[in-house]
């Protein structure tokens, strides 16, 4: 895949004093700006072409915003200057604040992670998934970055940390052959995908034990794919406290993107906006020796090569 | 719970001649009338109050639409002669035509139901849930009373039928206790959950079979709770071509509405608007011998007692 500009960008969601949520994007080592004022204050677009408000009106142009990433690339200095924003002081929203439809999650896609799922339930070591294994996680689990994620404690004793490279989906489509798929996805982040691990097991099927409120951190940011030329050689990592927990690489997916794409497309059309989170490594707290599960006051690191650092607290309380 | 009414409503969406869609009401044996139309030309509702547009927007007001009902019960019959509505000439929508979070769903709740789909998959017969099982449908999936489900024919050769009483939420809610359950339903209807059996099994969790486009047919009616006394009395049976297929009651559901209810609520806020399909009872295609699945041109009708009768073909072609 060709890049035609200068600095990679990435899209992130935010708020300053409650007001509405807003688009910002962080063009490489330049800074943060608001889309918005930048292009605004830009002659690089045309008054009569649509400013999105935010990344899923971005993404729903019909050139699933191509022309305003170049916008933003040919924004003069004076534009910039005007339209900055200090990370600092910002609330970070999840990129896209609430997806319509749940979050499409895979479970068991990387090797070492279903050996140590299989190893703490008792089953056979060798129980691979003979295909892509999918369910969901509702809208109202989003959050973002730097939030605070319930302990849920009157819900469960086992509340689990998972990092997941996440595909966001730019093109509507269905029946994606493998090898279409990659046109189909806008951008990549980052996901939290957190478990009750009791409930989990309890309720048979995955929902209810991934299903609970705020359990899904996403971002900081959305990488458009441009700008992401190898997405199975991605480093992926979390730490809880800082102590290392999972490491591993998106080269160890067993199913790759295209092949999970191709999958969930099949008689489902896929969605501009919609999010599938990939599936997690190995060095959940379920898997360890002893099992350690997320209380009150624990800060969660999920780090992913090229995307960021996502961090959450765990707070105390239901 | 008392019936301040002289006679049952039942909700529905509509559209004529391909414009925005429309709410419904059916009075009784009185007729069926289009509720802002009605509303209009009644004196009982006053200028200032809002009319709702959708189901969702009546299900969402301050009082659960009470008082839109007590003005459709007082309507009189100049209102009524002016917005009455042919139901032999209407598109029938789902009554929410797209849910806000997937469909929840749950699963094996009829024992015999239970023990057919142990005995098609060489299980043990007394492998009965501990806890309520629940998955999702995907917005994506619902469609109204007479559309026409695609037989999904390059996706899956076993298309299955499963007719299933489903709640609609009407007060928000989190960790809602038993007791306090019926006081969140605002209403029922009924739901198709159509299955790819074999997509089903091979994905390991159940989401990909349930997820197809077009596999949650929905309606017609969705009956406010206050007119259906007993919801675990009501005869739920489906036919296919007018061979009757399953015949049960809703009476042998093994976790009740305030169970599924209850905990599904714990830890995750339900939401005005959501619908909650309760599960299928015996006599769906993979537990007949031999197996029967749906084939293009089958007229599936689904019906539960007190709501109505719920009619889809499958189509040909994937």
């Amino acid at each position: 895949m060709n890049l035609p500009y200068l600095e990679a960008m990435k899209f992130f969601t935010y708020e300053i004093d409650s007001t509405r949520p807003r688009l910002g994007v962080v063009q490489g080592e330049g800074g943060a700006f608001d889309v918005a004022e930048l292009l605004k204050h830009s002659q690089a677009v045309e008054n009569e072409d649509p400013i999105p408000q935010d990344l899923l009106s971005l993404i729903e142009l019909p050139d699933q915003g191509e022309s305003i990433m170049a916008a933003i690339s040919a924004a003069p200095q004076a534009a910039k200057d005007k339209s900055q924003i200090n990370l600092q002081s910002i609330v970070w929203r999840a990129p896209i604040i609430r997806p319509r439809r749940n979050v499409f999650c895979v479970g068991r896609n990387y090797k070492a992670h279903i050996i140590e799922g299989n190893l703490a339930r008792g089953r056979n070591i060798n129980d691979f998934p003979k295909a892509v294994e999918f369910f969901t996680k509702p809208p109202s689990t989003v959050r973002g970055h730097q939030s605070a994620v319930s302990h849920h404690q009157a819900s469960t004793q086992k509340l689990d940390y998972e990092v997941e490279l996440a595909i966001v989906i730019g093109k509507r489509g269905i029946n994606i052959a493998e090898k279409d798929a990659m046109d189909h996805v806008f951008g990549y982040t980052i996901v939290n995908d957190i478990t009750a691990r009791d409930l989990q097991d309890l309720h048979g099927q995955w929902f209810k034990g991934k299903g609970l409120d705020g359990t899904c951190p996403m971002g900081p940011y959305v990488v458009p794919s441009k700008f992401i030329e190898q997405p199975h050689k991605l480093r992926i990592a979390l730490s809880v406290n800082g102590e290392p927990r999972q490491d591993s690489n998106t080269a160890d997916l067993l199913f790759s993107i295209p092949q999970i794409v191709s999958q969930l497309s099949n008689g489902m059309a896929l969605e501009p906006g919609d999010v599938i989170a990939t599936g997690t490594p190995s060095g959940v707290g379920l898997g360890l020796t002893p099992q350690k599960f997320l209380q009150p006051g624990d800060v969660i690191t999920a780090y992913i090569e090229s995307i960021g650092e996502l961090t959450n607290t765990i707070g105390s309380g239901d």
